[in-house]
């Protein structure tokens, strides 16, 4: 019987104790919940133990008796390996699937999960360790939304901020990727940005406190992008691609007179340039999601 | 006389009146200040004297009867040629030079204003023209900070966050180009995140809403990116170089599986991979500035 609707005490196996499993089994366990665990390299039950877990001997007798099965191992075929070990037993069962890995890879293990009887969120962590059990922490979740509903609960307990993004498990996987993609960008911008600051002699923390408002006013950029990009239409009375390209032009002549890196403002100034040559000059930078759409 | 510490009518000239030189003017005039403009092609100074403005025929002229002299053109030699041209009549007066380019270029103005008896102040507007006026615009000063105080009353007419950052003109030139180089990463990224969510049919404007926690929390990794960058210390316990490496080939291997440019996230892993060949599979993502600190 579930009784995780109601906040209560609900029994949850955890299949996998590395650096993540474990944060999320201690985290489940400060929660109050019922925590059996399993990890292929017993020894890593001991701390759990320790701290109020049961441990079991295989994957199939720690899901027995839970309502919760929460998988975090390293990559998708480890995980469906071991749901393939619990078999049967997963039945009736909410397999909660915390791996990363491919959209086909989620989408193949919540089939397999199904196939075994179990209903399947895959949930996709973008914070770490130790950050696991903080209400700020988000996990983006796919699967069927009442699954997810009646789970809730117990997924708050991980992360307050777990969000139900698609019943599509894969698009938990994308929206995962996509704020990475977005992460590796900013960081290279503005680790660039920190190199040219520094050979200056300034103190990139006094830049970024001094550029605070222009820091974090970035974000209120993206409602605007995603309007143009989903209606498609790009055309803009002002700061249009034409504008960008003299101020990388600045950017790239500062650079190779300090001797910086000039290839990711030439790689952004070859983008900028293309879209000009094929008579986007007048269009937001926005428009350059096709030149990404093409593989 | 100057009355500009009292907030009051002060006599400005403005030379150039393109696009931006133009909402520079307006924004003076809605201020209520006494403003003479100037431009090479004279029918532009039309509309500017429809609301108030004076004309003048020469630079020299519209100095002539000015506290404050902004000056905004196309490119650094051309603001030079203007200050020349306004030759000794610029003695006493205080040039605010807002015309993009090097940090070299605005020194070099800087110093032609000096000698020729002026003050001189470089401002970088982080804006585009319409946005000029609003208390929200930003505007980094660079040059004598008293110039700047004692201008900061009209200075603020402009963008409401006219913010000094040095004493050297060339150091407001640069802040501008650490946040455009800042930008531009994030302007990427985001818009191949947004292409590989596009072919999988997700509205990018569904996607920012659902994730706008995570989008927004971006900027406040940089105060710790700073930190580490300032201290030269990136060891790092979480979230190592390391463990980014998987989910770069995720993403890699999601786009190229959906024909996305897969150049984007090669060109990370290529840093990222390199980063860990040197040993630095432990450290902060922020010991990469030291690889574009290499030109
Ligand atoms: N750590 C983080 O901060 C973080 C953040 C976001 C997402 N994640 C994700 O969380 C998942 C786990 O990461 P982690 O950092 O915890 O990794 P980890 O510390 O390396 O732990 C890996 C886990 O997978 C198990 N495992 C590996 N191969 C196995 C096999 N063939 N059979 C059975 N178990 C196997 C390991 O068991 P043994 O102990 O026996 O080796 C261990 O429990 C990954 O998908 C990772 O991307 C981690
Ligand atoms: N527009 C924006 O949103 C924006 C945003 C940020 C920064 N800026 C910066 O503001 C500055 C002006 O940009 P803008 O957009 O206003 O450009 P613009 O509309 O093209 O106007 C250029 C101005 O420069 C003048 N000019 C060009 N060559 C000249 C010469 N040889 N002698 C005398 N005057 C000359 C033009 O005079 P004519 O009218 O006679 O051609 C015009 O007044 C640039 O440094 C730009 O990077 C603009």
């Amino acid at each position: 019987m579930s009784v995780h609707e109601n906040e209560e005490a609900v029994s949850i196996a955890v299949l996998g104790l590395g650096e993540m499993g474990a944060a999320l089994a201690i985290a489940l366990l400060d929660a109050g919940h019922s925590v059996t665990v399993w990890n292929r390299s017993a020894e890593k039950a001991d701390a759990l133990a320790g701290k109020g877990a049961r441990r079991a001997e295989t994957p199939g007798a720690a899901v027995g008796a839970a309502d919760i099965v929460i998988v975090n191992v390293k990559g998708g075929a480890v995980a469906m390996e071991l749901l393939g070990a619990a078999g049967a037993s997963l039945a009736g069962r909410t397999v909660v699937d915390l791996t990363d890995g491919s959209t086909e890879q989620s989408r193949a293990t919540g089939k397999l999960a199904n196939e075994l009887g179990a209903d399947y969120l895959h949930g996709q962590i973008m914070t770490i360790a130790p950050a696991i059990g903080s209400p700020d922490a988000v996990i983006f979740y796919g699967g069927p939304q009442q699954v997810f509903e009646r789970s809730e609960a117990v997924l708050r307990a991980l992360g307050g901020r777990a969000t139900f993004v698609s019943s599509d498990p894969g698009v938990a996987v994308l929206y995962g990727m996509a704020v990475h993609d977005i992460m590796w960008g900013l960081l290279n911008g503005f680790l660039h940005a920190a190199a040219l600051l520094g050979n200056a002699g300034i103190r990139v923390g006094d830049f970024s406190q001094q550029v605070e408002p222009s820091l974090a006013a970035l974000p209120t950029m993206f409602p605007m992008l995603a309007n143009e990009i989903d209606r498609a239409e790009f055309a803009t009375p002002f700061g249009a691609l034409q504008h960008h390209l003299p101020s990388i032009d600045d950017l790239i002549t500062e650079s190779r007179a300090r001797r910086i890196d000039v290839d990711l403002p030439t790689y952004t100034r070859n983008l900028v340039a293309e879209a000009l040559a094929a008579g986007h000059g007048h269009d937001s930078y926005a428009r350059l999601v096709e030149r990404f759409g093409r593989g």
